[in-house]
């Protein structure tokens, strides 16, 4: 493509990038297509000679966005959001167009210190100590996985590096706690780290559905007279089923006592500490020894941005640094190289894009938005409380409201599939989308706010679209 | 950002874009910075207030390009090019726009199954066999960490998904192969997983710096001898040190005989096989398990954009399943949930900028500028071979070339302190930025050329400056 023609097309992609987030409401949320529609609508085999960008990006309007589950759409509820921005789209476009990769500093040290910084600049907005360093990972899931694989390293006695997971005859078994509620990438990480998901003690919750500290304590009692390593707990600030919030400063009381790892996952609630008034959502975590939080949830940050924050970097460094000799340099000691923080070797200049939305928006300006998101949630839950033939499932701790329709007279056991019925009705206008949990064994509904679109009347539409759906046989 | 100015400042970006590609060498390709300059040239605490874009993207020209290493810049030869092009900045700005996460197919039909079609598009471009089913992970750490996850899953019968990593007294341990020259991800890779690096056989390599494959064989015999399991086998086509290829049928032979997996790690080299010329590179691959290839490397895909293919992939989806209740969805058992083949649940819409740059270019384009890379590199050999005063330490198999300074005289004791010093006078310059190696424990320079703007004047220019370097004292 030659700089003109470049131009020519980054000037339209510019413009439809421009209609698209000023009105993504042009689309259905969820579009109409059946699995392998779009596939079987695509060439099977790729073209020999070079076609024309007009023909790819009409192809693009055509068939990809039709295509497309709208997660900008003000009534995309399902799932934590994801919202787009000018400035972050500017950012990914400027990273694509920069395309270094800050596997070392000399190899940018632009990207390696903006990352550096960036985390910083939200490290302070979350309220959180000075010693914890942070760096960016692709998502929650990754992040836990690399905690957990730094907890390994508090103990050098096992080996686990150089010798494997522990499990000999003569060594002890480790064992890891999350509460019942947390999310599966806990479970993931204990399987792809080889722990094992037997290795994984869920602990039971209250009636908020929080992590029992007296259960995680006796939990770890029983472990350690048999004669196995407790070594890890992670809670949760916000779990993905409810929003629950783990009690931080019990639990921590009970990792520094026995000497474990505590990681915290706040990849969604986290970032409503960025207000006074929520801050008390992270109390404690100034004892955790690390803690995800997402930007490319809450905070109006393309993905992929997960910030990984940690008070013993040395140990996450421990579990992952390995030099090749072509990667030798010799800048230093106190140079960060982010390949030293992770599995992967190449690291995209994910910091550009947080950078810009953080000084575009200002701290004021993403806290009313994200105070917006929770004035929103606790007016729907009112609507639900002051509705008969609904029910709230939960306490509304950020911007997730979870609920279910109960008409008068039908039985409890009926509940479930009523309810599973109602949601594929709601979803099948495609006017909105709505996702589900189940809270005790009970099928509910999970509105998540946090779209930079979202108003009143879309979260008002959504709960009559439910009542109606609730209504009709 | 209202939608005016989003326009405005992004029709800057684009124009900045287009100056930028079209001209990289308006930088050096090394930046004269100091480790923490740039941090402390930066406000450390965030702006309250939000700040225009025009201010942000002021400092974004003035503050961080300068900052750049310019992967883009022609005489960046140090590692495997990462060429950005207009077609994959247009798609990584149109991926961050529609910001989808591709979890479920649901949360995003069209980039679930176009990235299942542009895979199957490589997958035919390099000539693999249809039962190969790819996706795109972030990078070929992640990539061959997911293919040894895999591996596990061969032996149902160690249950390493429940109960952890093998070790207890009563169950043999597990032995991963790679040989001396294999890329660190194999060891990031068994330290993370919980095989610890003792699990590692690093198998001896022959003249050329291939596996040799009667040491493997032997190696595997003598871990059956005493009871361990010979669990999998990474063979790479295209070493980074040197670009060496394992002699991969013979492997594969071995492989198949112990029922071992075999995982090819062809992250740069594999894109040469869409030469016809070339194809012999994957002789044998079509016996492997699973190859990982990086079109964020040398096929001008803006990072991050790393395949793995699969001719197993309902044993990746077992090591790496497990689906939480608000993930549960019923669309079917033959749709593809992406979340479901490694560790992130969150998934960026990766495949478009892929696809973009696939038909901008087309096969053929795309044939032709590797053809060029792999000529230059083939002629810098010649120059080298044609000067006494230099000695090339591997064969040329791709587009890499390694190589020292050797003048007449010198004692070969002095010769790696002299080409490091060599080296740090070429890259002072700022004009050309090169790597180095250890060939059996000599310092070489290492040429990786697969840059788009690169031509043979720039490759010319790195000689003579490596010459000048040997000669000043």
């Amino acid at each position: 493509m030659q700089p003109n023609e470049f131009r020519r097309h980054g000037h339209a992609v510019v413009d439809w990038i421009a209609d698209y987030l000023e009105n993504p409401e042009q689309w259905p949320v969820l579009p109409g297509v059946r699995p392998g529609e779009l596939r079987s609508s695509l060439p099977p085999s790729p073209p020999a000679r070079g076609e024309s960008m007009d023909a790819v990006l009409d192809d693009f309007r055509k068939l990809i966005v039709p295509a497309t589950t709208h997660w900008n759409h003000p009534a995309f509820m399902a799932y934590f959001a994801n919202s787009s921005t000018g400035a972050g789209v500017l950012g990914e476009a400027l990273t694509a167009a920069l395309n270094v990769n800050a596997m070392l500093w000399r190899t940018s040290p632009a990207a390696t210190e903006l990352e550096l910084l960036t985390l910083d600049w939200l490290r302070q907005m979350l309220g959180l100590p000075e010693k914890f360093f942070g760096v960016i990972g692709d998502t929650a899931s990754s992040n836990t996985l690399y905690a957990l694989a730094a907890a390994r390293e508090m103990h050098p006695e096992l080996r686990i590096r150089q010798d494997g997971m522990p499990g000999r005859a003569d060594m002890p078994k480790v064992a890891v706690y999350c509460s019942e509620e947390a999310h599966s990438s806990v479970d993931k990480a204990v399987m792809t780290l080889g722990f094992g998901l037997s290795a994984l003690r869920k602990i039971p919750t209250d009636d908020q559905l929080r992590m029992d500290p007296e259960a995680l304590d006796a939990a770890v009692k029983s472990d350690r007279r048999v004669g196995a390593i407790p070594l890890a707990v992670v809670a949760t600030v916000g779990t993905t089923s409810t929003t629950a919030i783990d009690p931080v400063p019990a639990i921590a009381a009970i990792c520094e006592r026995e000497k474990m790892w505590l990681h915290i996952d706040a990849s969604y609630g986290g970032t409503a500490a960025i207000l006074p008034e929520m801050r008390y959502a992270l109390e404690g975590c100034d004892r955790a020894d690390s803690l995800v939080v997402n930007p490319h949830k809450w905070l109006f940050t393309p993905m992929d941005c997960s910030a990984l924050y940690t008070s013993r970097p040395e140990l996450l460094k421990q579990a992952f640094q390995h030099v090749p000799e072509f990667l030798v340099v010799s800048e230093g000691e106190d140079v960060v190289n982010l390949m030293d923080y992770g599995i992967s070797l190449g690291r995209r200049f994910r910091a550009l894009k947080l950078w810009f939305v953080i000084r575009n928006f200002g701290v004021e300006g993403l806290q009313s938005l994200i105070r917006e998101h929770i004035r929103l949630a606790k007016r729907l839950a009112q609507w639900i409380d002051d509705d008969p033939t609904l029910e709230r499932l939960a306490e509304v701790n950020f911007s997730t409201v979870v609920f279910r329709h109960r008409p008068a007279g039908m039985a409890a056991n009926e509940l479930n599939q009523h309810n599973t019925r109602v949601l594929e009705k709601v979803n099948a206008t495609r006017e909105v989308y709505l996702s589900h949990t189940r809270v005790r064994g009970s099928y509910a509904f999970r509105v998540a706010i946090g779209n930079i679109h979202t108003t009143e009347a879309h979260v008002r539409r959504a709960l009559d679209l439910v009542r109606e759906a609730g209504r009709s046989k």
